[in-house]
């Protein structure tokens, strides 16, 4: 089973649990508009080819950390659409969730992914309790505070902000816990896979960054300029594109170099390699591939 | 120490965790605003009741589940209070945390505290991970999705929703986790305790609702009239004041009787007829004192 058929039927499987007919149906077709159709699952899809490249003997739980990530993931989506921050109307080419559903089942859809996301971790501790709280620190250690995702958008709402920070928060503590979540769920060391996390995070935001000057609004599913228009610190206006695209180059190698000797290292490099090219607009992709091959 | 002392001491220690240098400041700032100074923390201090009741063996794991409970009630409160839901200026005798922060940190420091509650029960369980398990899933149950305060919240969505449904699911569902894990912490089973939280949370909201329409602004501290004008179901407009009342009366007696035999129950006993007092505008309390002594 691929990564991706393997994280889409964990989390069809968790949503079932919560989406019973006790439930506001309003409620559960706004989460589900939130989980589904996904992304490119790149977070959870990280987290198991870790605990794969570890050895994959807690499968249940290392689906339930990647299936929290994705949770949360999508959650902070939802609410980063809502009118009071980036008031989007587009997301995976489909309308947001407050667009389709209104704003308070989108403030409430977000808040029961969170919830979700943890009771699914929770459940998964019946073989290893102890392995089980360590990864639950991990996934709260990358979404709160001080310094995971929504502190990342909290610092949005400051009058200054350090860029790094910022972006290590709103985005890179969310790969790093994917990461670290992999190794955890093996009952592996986390630390090694620090490194590893806080690479991919930071190239995939600086992806992103490029992506909201450079890419297809049609390809992205979703308006670019967008950084601009929120007056957003982004690597793209800082270094320009040419240099947000060698900065991009210089992390997915800092990635590759980072992977910790394990079984599976040769295989989550090549995984990082063709990640990193789907990443950035297909015009740059040679570019890259020179660069990181 | 007061059950009271002990909660706010333990919440004092959860929020520090979180709320070091690191993090966004004004993020810190709505996050204590929403946490204090609190109300009356009826749910934590009913959860640490009950745990005394049963023993009170691994008071952080008991301590953990309370400190939980408040700060997903006050995610909760802070969410509800947004524009989109009752847009309320009020809370507690003070502005209401977006009315204080802004908008976009309402919905970041809802979104922390529900994180900061699962982390705070996660860390809890190095004594005991396996009762940890079981009381985040009874957290969890009361919070989010079947049944959960969110889902409660949800059905004011909805067109059509059961009265009965919709306030367990607000109110009762928090009661219920409160009394649960409780007894979850101490090792003891939550089943007993069920029907306990069950008319404790139907009393609080009924409760609620007859402080809605007879209470003082100034002794509540928020607004009155709430409910008619967001037209929101109320055993008071169903029943008429008098009715609310004696069915008031009638879940104090069913929670009184619901108490599992144990060494504490008689003071659980004597502590639901003590808060059953404070919880109805002061004119209304010789009534009740006659019928639930």
């Amino acid at each position: 089973m691929s990564l991706l058929m393997r994280i889409e039927s964990a989390l069809e499987h968790a949503l079932l649990n919560g989406c019973g007919p006790a439930c506001p149906p309003r409620l559960v077709a706004a989460v589900r508009h939130a989980v589904f159709p996904g992304g490119a699952r790149i977070r959870p899809q990280l987290c198991l080819a870790v605990a794969m490249a570890c050895g994959d003997e807690d499968p249940e739980l290392a689906n339930a950390a990647a299936v929290a990530i994705e949770l949360l993931h999508c959650a902070s989506l939802v609410h980063d659409d809502l009118p009071c921050f980036d008031d989007a109307d587009v997301r995976r080419g489909q309308p947001t969730v407050h667009k389709a559903w209104g704003e308070r089942l989108a403030v409430l859809g977000g808040d029961a992914l969170i919830v979700m996301a943890f009771d699914v971790i929770g459940r998964a501790g019946g073989v290893n309790p102890r392995r089980m709280a360590k990864v639950l620190a991990a996934v709260a250690a990358g979404v709160g505070m001080p310094s995971g995702i929504v502190a990342g958008q909290a610092w949005e709402c400051e009058p200054r902000a350090d860029l790094r920070d910022y972006q290590r928060a709103k985005t890179g503590a969310l790969f790093t816990a994917a990461t670290m979540c992999g190794a955890l769920s093996c009952g592996a060391p986390a630390e090694p896979w620090r490194a590893f996390g806080d690479s991919l995070g930071e190239a995939y935001q600086v992806a992103d960054d490029i992506r909201d000057v450079a890419g297809d609004p049609a390809w992205l599913g979703k308006p670019v300029g967008q950084d601009a228009e929120h007056h957003r610190p982004s690597r793209a206006a800082e270094l320009g594109l040419d240099g947000a695209v060698r900065y991009f180059e210089e992390l997915v190698r800092r990635a590759q170099a980072a992977v910790p000797d394990c079984e599976g290292a040769g295989m989550l490099r090549h995984l990082v390699r063709q990640e990193s090219l789907r990443l950035v607009p297909q015009e740059l992709v040679p570019d890259i591939v020179r660069a990181v091959a």
